[in-house]
């Protein structure tokens, strides 16, 4: 029998806690002797996979369609938007040769980092007249970025997964309306669906991405207190368009240059939100909505088809259709073995039958994220539906407690520091809007950063900049971050 | 409004067409500007995530399940099984540099032309006893080979896309049999939903994978008479186990060295034999089975909410939960242009509804596949999956005329030679088994490649070698290949 072991208290040790929950969940395999790159094994992709549906099924049902673009860009492309190569160049891996003499490539091609310069290029050929806008798409795809940072699975390392999505409109207020479709879409899966919470920033000027006009990113809470970036738009304005000379003739027959956004929610990233925020000293906590199974049931039985086990089968053919279920009948393992099994693997709901259950004609149910076992009679089997809704609304009333409870204000700088140091979350302030005091916050705080303002909701500063003490001109947020 | 051309005719200037269509019906782009990258535009990758989606499900349905591995691949590890390396170096990419200095990366990667080398270093760790066995693991990624051959859309680049998966078992039988459930998974989803026929090969020993033992592949013949290849399954014996040292324990507590296959359907090479082999002078034709659009509504009015319309959302309300349809309302087009522009997509049915439509309480059906008008009463609606299903069969079956009228049998060279020449196929021959025999034919038939055995069924030969007139060893099957 395989062996099982407890795992590391959350609470006393986060980073350890989740080290081993990627491992014993099997995860992810960070063994692989490439520095930076992590294997990510079936039960982390099959979850991914649901988190990827979802966030495509959002897209598409918003106009967006999904094409495939190429890995690498040439050097010719990249280096088209003077300030997006200059905040890329250095995250880029360079292919330079091929072949079996590995001869030297005519130029370098960039293994894509992220795909503007490789699809504004087509972007510059496909848009001809106002008939053509918007054009609103995206793709699933990995980017790689060398990182120097040290690798965490899912939350850093050269290869991601993600969406990209990239629209191009006649005018700068549709592109503005589309940031605010590009937040619904995030509300709509990664909070309702995968049950993480999040503020939707916008970010200062001097943390936008390279070659935007403004930047708008959602940040959720980690369980040790430090922020991790959620999907980000980037109002790219016409600094691209003009670039790459992407132009439309307008209604009145004028050539004019199209407005831009693009929007990226990383999924793999955002898995990791999920294992930290959801995950308990048990394992992994999936919510039901992104769990590639969802009910696990094991009877209570030695034997591989005695009455026990045929209830079981009765009772998954009742579910099948509504949920993805499965039954653990293997006769190597003990009840109690599956049951922490199932636990480590996350699955919201197990049905346990044993020979009482048989006698009354009923089941139990135990979840996953409560602990709680409720009987079920065979004949309410329909009961299963309203106890998984339940299940879903309390991972993200959880989720939510515990980002209002990491939402806090600071009135001067200590206060700021403290808590920052003590208790860490998101905390609301009052700042003067330079760079450099920007960044002599962060190293005096070892690392605090100015999110910046909330989306969507006008605060107007009152006072003075908690650490330069100058006027205050925006109420921002800062915090520790990933 | 949009021009619209007609195109070239299929059977005067298959190549022609097949460049056509790939431009019209918007589904691929050769202009981007790095040779051998094509772009996939989104009606092209709508349809492959439907064929993926039915190839993933076909193989979780036996067992397999997903994972994502690097696509960069250690120098050390690639240069592990000697075949495989020897038959892989020229056409692999090399990662060589990173950052904004480019500084050189201690060791090259090579940018995965497969898989076999990232994934069975990270099995020789995950693979320790029986209980491990069977290991399934499937990805869903791209690969690059550096191609030198001439650019096709979906045909030939050098970044295809790809389903491999890479199975790991206790014995040579075991793996045996998957080679035969790959070839299950092939028939009940290229054949079936893409409707592909094909015949599955084992190569000849001189024409099989770098690293296996034996390879089988399923070649399907296109237009021209040339033959494409599908899926191929590799055994691969203990060949990689060995130079990977993947082992594991038996119930009898020996330690053995596992036994391997892996199965690659290049599903954007697949959906090229799609393009090729249903489309006709209108344009594309698309299987039922892999539409993403499978009913185009057409309302014949110029307005955008007058009774027609409204008729033409009442089918769209009671037709949508069963297909995917879609209504086009736009009224700065014809209905004409709206005909020829959803045929050209390959759309496999549309309901056209105008004013005495209306009047009779009916709509028309019109088929994609061979042009018939079928006129449908309102209360009659549910005949429109009958003829869905109509479409699909037909579509199998008269691609599967077309296979079998195009595989001939020659008695001689000559006999073999003029087939090929003048009507191209398959051609059924004897053969004497030898490499050098094989590679004087191709020289001197300019281009026909020896296919191999027919996988399963056992044909012997009777006579001498239709070219070097020695014993013939085999009955095989010669064709022109892209």
């Amino acid at each position: 029998m395989a062996e099982q072991e407890g795992i590391t208290i959350k609470k006393e040790d986060f980073s350890e806690w989740y080290t081993e929950v990627c491992n014993k969940a099997e995860l992810a395999d960070i063994r692989y002797n490439v520095k930076g790159f992590v294997v990510f094994r079936p039960w982390a992709v099959k979850t991914m996979n649901n988190m990827f549906k979802l966030l495509e099924d959002e897209l598409e049902s918003k106009g967006h369609s999904p094409a495939l673009f190429q890995a690498v860009i040439h050097e010719s492309n990249f280096k088209k938007e003077a300030e997006h190569v200059e905040g890329f160049l250095p995250e880029v891996f360079w292919v330079t040769k091929a072949g079996s003499g590995a001869e030297k490539l005519e130029e370098p091609l960039a293994l894509r980092p992220t795909s503007e310069t490789a699809m504004y290029k087509m972007y510059s050929i496909w848009v001809r007249s106002w008939r053509d806008l918007p054009l609103k798409i995206y793709q699933k795809c990995q980017v790689w970025r060398y990182e120097g940072k040290a690798t965490r699975p899912f939350i850093r390392g050269r290869e991601f997964y993600w969406i990209e999505a990239h629209d191009v409109f006649e005018t700068e207020k549709e592109a503005m309306n589309q940031v605010k479709e590009d937040m619904e879409t995030t509300e709509n899966t990664i909070h309702k669906k995968f049950a993480i919470p999040f503020i939707f920033f916008q970010r200062p000027q001097h943390d936008k991405f390279a070659g935007a006009v403004n930047t708008y990113a959602a940040d959720t809470i980690l369980p040790d207190g430090k922020v991790l970036q959620l999907p980000s738009t980037h109002l790219l304005g016409q600094n691209f368009s003009k670039s790459f000379n992407i132009k439309f003739t307008d209604k009145e027959k004028k050539e004019r240059y199209t407005w831009q956004t693009c929007y990226g929610p990383c999924v793999s990233r955002i898995f990791a939100a999920v294992i930290a925020l959801h995950g308990d000293d048990k394992g992994l906590v999936l919510p039901p909505e992104i769990a590639s199974l969802q009910i696990i049931i094991v009877p209570i039985s030695k034997s591989k088809d005695d009455e026990i086990v045929k209830k079981a089968h009765d009772i998954y053919k009742k579910i099948k259709h509504k949920f993805s279920a499965m039954i653990d009948d293997r006769t190597e393992y003990t009840p109690g073995w599956k049951y922490n099994y199932w636990e480590m693997k996350g699955v919201p709901l197990r049905i346990e039958i044993g020979p009482r259950d048989l006698r009354n004609k009923q089941f139990m149910l135990v979840r996953r994220d409560t602990g709680e076992k409720i009987v079920v009679k065979e004949n309410r089997i329909e009961e299963i539906e309203d106890v998984m809704k339940k299940i879903q609304e309390n991972l993200i009333k959880k989720a939510d407690e515990y980002f209002k409870e990491n939402l806090r204000e600071a009135k001067n700088f200590d206060d700021m520091k403290n808590t920052l140091e003590k208790k860490g979350g998101i905390v609301k302030i009052e700042w003067c809007g330079k760079k450099a005091c920007a960044e002599d916050m962060k190293e005096k705080t070892s690392g605090g950063v100015i999110r910046g303002t909330m989306f969507g909701k006008e605060e107007k500063p009152k006072g003075m900049c908690v650490n330069c003490k100058t006027k205050a001109t925006q109420v921002v947020y800062i915090a520790k971050q990933y």
